[in-house]
């Protein structure tokens, strides 16, 4: 059983239902121990009120979710996205996140170079290292299931992150976001998850339900599919994770219907019986 | 380009259209070297049936799809099964087919033990050994995308299939189908294609689509997405797989509802400008 005082929620649990505000002020309400915070509704009330809501509570913040995307082959376009991943950067320093979840980017139509475009990344990410050392932020690479490698995450393997972190070289600032849901298939997940070791500074949770519906709004609340979430756990906390534990479920058929404060209360009983 | 010699097309691109005597004809008609056959449609005529129109056209068949689904943690569903992918061997043989493609099943929820399944999926193959090369025929083991882990297969990666082929230890029965489709992703592709070398006896292409919709039945014409297919289908001749080039698409909501001559026409076009 994980530590109940371990139990972070992302908002993106509730993200149709609930403000950052309404968010922070329900976490708390349930004694949430801390929240994950979705940009677009951070910046939706900016950074200082935001700053000054999670403070009045005492939840701590597991990380800002999510920059990146800085994948394109066109110079002016990843020019512009690695700006806006140093403003992110920025925003989880403000609020004092554990850590900025970084997602990569997908290849695209007009360039159907894999290799070229992991090359793109790795170097993009170099470039972003000085910022987030002098803004004190980890910057926490999430490898994405294979299944996103167009949309969002060129980087599908945690093999691959902790390659990309090895070449690096600065863990100071470079970490790793290890999701359960978009690795349990992963026949090398824990060889891997021993090897990330203490690079490993985000650990999210949700389940595959049998009948997945949709390649990206279809997570289940752990219990209700297949994967073995407490082994999980307990893989990363032997490689020295004592962070949060984060429940980040998108859930556009069910979950996002449902009442936040019936959302919560689910989330909560279930990260002790499940996770 | 790739020789058109080696183009077969299987019978699931136009599923819904054609019988499996209106594939044999229609594909023969459009001078298509190759079929491979799905065996739903193949128990629809018979087997005796199938090999008299196939043997008139003079159409070679690239394999045989699919067997397997012996993942159940249940002995007597497990052992049913077996028998069902022994009668799928002597159908391979009787229409003489390059392979039988093998789905190794999911994990179901049940029981949540991956490491478990994969070890029963294993174990099953072994013992269906002795009937295959009695029948002379060869298991061509298929990694589906991870997105399938829990629907039809367990065995996730190129990697684990050749982990599974060195375990098995009999290169005369037991091979392996490249499916570009659900490998692309993987950035141990280029080595493990090279590992597989000589066991690779299928390798089957079809297209990525960026706004891919289904986890099975979205699958897109090489050229309509973005997977470097010329760059792989090089990697699968450069590790000396000399058969046929098999196009496997599943679209329910595109090419299932073409004229299936159109669906033809269009594979043999798009197999030389994008294959």
């Amino acid at each position: 059983m994980p530590d109940p005082t371990r139990l972070s929620i992302n908002q993106i649990c509730v993200l149709p239902q609930w403000s950052l505000a309404q968010a922070i002020e329900g976490l708390a309400r349930h004694s949430v121990p801390a929240i994950s915070v979705w940009r677009e509704k951070l910046h939706e009330i900016g950074l200082a009120e935001a700053r000054r809501r999670i403070d009045g509570t005492g939840l701590a913040v597991s990380g800002l979710c999510f920059a990146g995307l800085i994948s394109s082959a066109d110079p002016a376009e990843a020019a512009k996205a690695r700006d806006d991943v140093r403003r992110a950067i920025d925003e989880a320093a403000g609020i004092d996140a554990a850590c900025l979840v970084f997602l990569s980017g997908g290849v695209d139509a007009r360039d159907k170079d894999l290799a070229a475009t992991r090359a793109r990344v790795l170097d993009g990410l170099a470039q972003l290292e000085d910022h987030a050392r002098g803004a004190g932020v980890v910057i926490a690479i999430e490898p994405l299931h294979p299944m996103a490698c167009v949309t969002r995450s060129v980087l599908t393997t945690l093999k691959l992150a902790n390659d990309w972190c090895d070449a690096l070289g600065a863990e100071d600032v470079f970490g790793i976001t290890v999701d359960a849901y978009v690795t349990w298939w992963d026949p090398e997940l824990p060889q891997q998850i021993a090897r990330a070791g203490k690079r490993i500074r985000a650990f999210h949770v949700s389940d595959w339900l049998t009948d997945t519906q949709d390649l990206r709004l279809d997570r289940g609340m752990p219990g209700d599919g297949v994967i073995e979430l407490p082994a999980i756990r307990r893989m990363v906390e032997a490689a020295g994770y004592s962070g949060h534990v984060e429940v980040e479920i998108m859930s556009a058929r069910n979950w996002w219907k449902r009442d936040p404060d019936d959302v919560v209360r689910t989330i909560k009983q279930r990260f002790v019986t499940e996770v």
